[in-house]
């Protein structure tokens, strides 16, 4: 039986995994491939921890150039993280005609270009699946089973901490404070939470999804960012009785004028599916112009989901070693030559509808000065909501808006702001409606 | 640029679509292929219906069998339906050496073994990911994604039909009879229902998903097809009050001693993610041992997403024989010779938890009569509701059991129906609890 030889580099959670799929499941990945996907090596620094797996002689080693020198290596797979090291790797691993598998979104929201041009250059394979979305094959869908069609949006919870933490507000009514300690207590958020929940992870995710819908290059330094730190539970409270959840949603949308990449706290209504998506799930909608809406979930994270999803793409790239074909399916989604630097619109043309809680004096007129900035800068008013509950002789007053477009939004938050009768920074979530 | 040339055979509905994505978005496919899909000929016996589509001339034609024979066509749509002419024009093509492409799931139920093998044996791919719940891509997924991975269960919503009669019948309280009246008036049913409120179209499905999932060949018959034409309102009522919706459920399980393989209306959990899948949607829950649950729903039917379907499956074929190679994915996910006839264990051997709701006189002694019966027969009962509604002096009596082999279960339903005070055929509907 033919072989394909892989080596892992890097064997912290995800890369046990896969060494653990690539040795439990050999027959059935055999009987499906009809080859051999061989482990020939797992490079790691750290010799010393007990990862539960019994390697053959000469497998488990240290050095990670041994793996990226050995010509019987075909396939790479990158399971280090980070930008550096993983980057270096992998230039070098191309150069010498490696295929790469990575699971690592930040290095391709920072370099994905780069890496994509020296693969294509070295008719390389470069498969990503496991960057975004864990086991869910959002990607492959991507790329291929929605070939035909001309993508109109993409629509996800790509977090799984932040749906976590978010989804424990909305049940157990906790502050972010709480329910960011239970999700660290479960081991489902870091030390450190930054990256996760001021909403970088999902740009990054957001950032490679958008590359293979609209065929642009990745471009994740214009997307829009904003993170789940600054809703109070009230905020989750007022948006169940108007019939919505809070989402941390990555939205990207071809619009008409441009395209739509943000990454924000989002309202949706409860009939939306995306609102039913609780814990630490992931999920997905896309549109296209043929298929409508797609809609995919599964888990995000964790070490066995994202490990299969790393062998789906070893098994691809054994099938086209295999057959003899490299760059089948274009790494990017697009042919090379079709894909464009496209710039994400500024937040400020972005046009969407708008809850708003102001924190204010409860005094007469208070209500009449609001309103009436808000029309100045041309934005409607769906509805008011005078809340009863008194914070230090404030008052919320909730409102919810006509789709408004956002600089009109930022100016008339500027002169509100400045009123006297208003005792705080408002609380501005945009929402996404069906009807809109 | 190069071009891989396609002819559709059958231009109803769905073939219209086809012929409509291909045209209208030739650009965006050529911009993801690098070639060009031309589409030399849509063959169609009936040349009088206007389908709103400007040919050009030569490409419309009424004789399939010169699309079959034209060396210079690479690729054949097959949407005709049915399974006499269909199967004869798809076996023709192959001998003459075209990859094939067909969302026919009754002609690969009932011989899809047959056309694999003769496909195999000519070289030639047959892809069918529209043949499963239109434009969502499980078939892909399954031979592709989760290669790596021990398929475990396969658990989905594939009639769009039927999932919109129970959705109706859930929220408005109707009769099936109205139920299906109003989905004959939408468009979502048949004037002839039979194939979907029965359960075969189903089934149909759950023999090509089961194949795929666990490396066997199709089995249909063996397949247990129960449809929805017998559950009432108040059953549906009744499992609201326990927590559960029915759905028309197909269930495949590799459940260790063997394939369970069963279309069958099934209580689910509302916190089931298959429960809030309404209308006319299609989705499917897969479970594998290594990526855990993939839920995936979508448009089931319809011309477009079922198009968009049948065209990735064609650009899929076409990035087959622009980088020269053929048969990369095995047709029915495993290798020919791993591909094994197995049999699907029989419904008597399946074991789950029931509702069962049966009509007895209001007297004395009853309950003890049937739940005597029930304990006789081994079936543990988990809970017991005397309802107070009276149909010509009978009250329903509901009966949730524990897990119960439904061989145990004939028995004691056929010792409860013989008893003078039970006046209907009991109502049996099958539960799938996630904690079971």
């Amino acid at each position: 039986m033919k072989q394909v030889n892989v080596g892992i580099l890097g064997c912290g959670t995800v890369g046990t995994g896969v060494a653990k799929i690539l040795m439990d499941n050999k027959d059935i990945i055999s009987s499906r491939v009809g080859a051999v996907i061989n482990l020939k090596y797992v490079a790691d620094i750290d010799t010393e921890t007990d990862r539960g797996i019994t390697f053959d002689d000469g497998v488990f080693i240290s050095d990670a150039n041994k793996v990226i020198d050995d010509p019987e290596v075909h396939i790479i797979i990158e399971m280090i993280g980070g930008e550096s090291i993983a980057k270096e790797f992998i230039l070098k691993a191309i150069n010498n005609g490696k295929h790469i598998v990575t699971a690592n979104k930040a290095l391709l929201a920072g370099s994905g270009n780069q890496l994509l041009s020296a693969a294509s250059e070295k008719g390389c394979d470069i498969f990503f699946e496991a960057s975004v979305g864990g086991g869910m094959p959002v990607i492959k869908t991507l790329r291929e089973s929605l070939a035909c069609n001309k993508i109109q949006a993409v629509t996800g919870i790509l977090n799984g901490t932040c749906n976590y933490i978010l989804s424990k507000i909305t049940t157990d009514g906790n502050s972010f404070e709480d329910a960011l300690a239970k999700a660290q207590a479960k081991g489902f958020a870091e030390a450190d939470p930054t990256l996760d929940v001021e909403g970088f992870d999902t740009a990054h995710k957001l950032s490679i999804l958008s590359a293979l819908a609209y065929g642009m290059e990745i471009n994740f330094k214009d997307i829009y960012v904003e993170g789940i730190t600054k809703i109070a539970p009230m905020d989750f409270e007022f948006a169940r009785q108007f019939g919505y959840s809070i989402k941390l949603l990555a939205i990207s949308k071809d619009n008409g004028n441009g395209i739509e990449a943000r990454v924000h706290p989002t309202m949706i209504p409860h009939g939306n599916i995306l609102s039913n998506v609780t814990g630490s799930l992931n999920a997905v909608t896309v549109t296209g112009d043929g298929v409508g809406d797609i809609f995919i979930s599964g888990h995000g994270a964790g070490m066995m989901p994202t490990a299969s999803a790393v062998v789906g793409d070893v098994v691809d790239i054994a099938r086209n070693i295999l057959s003899g074909t490299t760059g089948r399916v274009p790494l990017f989604s697009y042919q090379k030559e079709n894909i464009k630097k496209v710039p994400v619109l500024s937040i400020n043309e972005i046009s969407t509808n708008y809850y708003l809680r102001f924190s204010a004096l409860d005094q007469p007129g208070v209500l009449s000065k609001i309103s009436g900035l808000l029309g100045d800068n041309g934005i409607s008013i769906k509805s008011v909501h005078q809340k009863d509950r008194k914070t230090m002789g404030s008052v919320p007053i909730i409102m919810l808006t006509h789709s408004a477009k956002e600089a009109d939004m930022k100016a008339a938050l500027s002169d509100i702001t400045s009123l006297d009768v208003v005792s705080e920074d408002p609380v501005i979530i945009r929402i996404e409606d069906e009807e809109e």
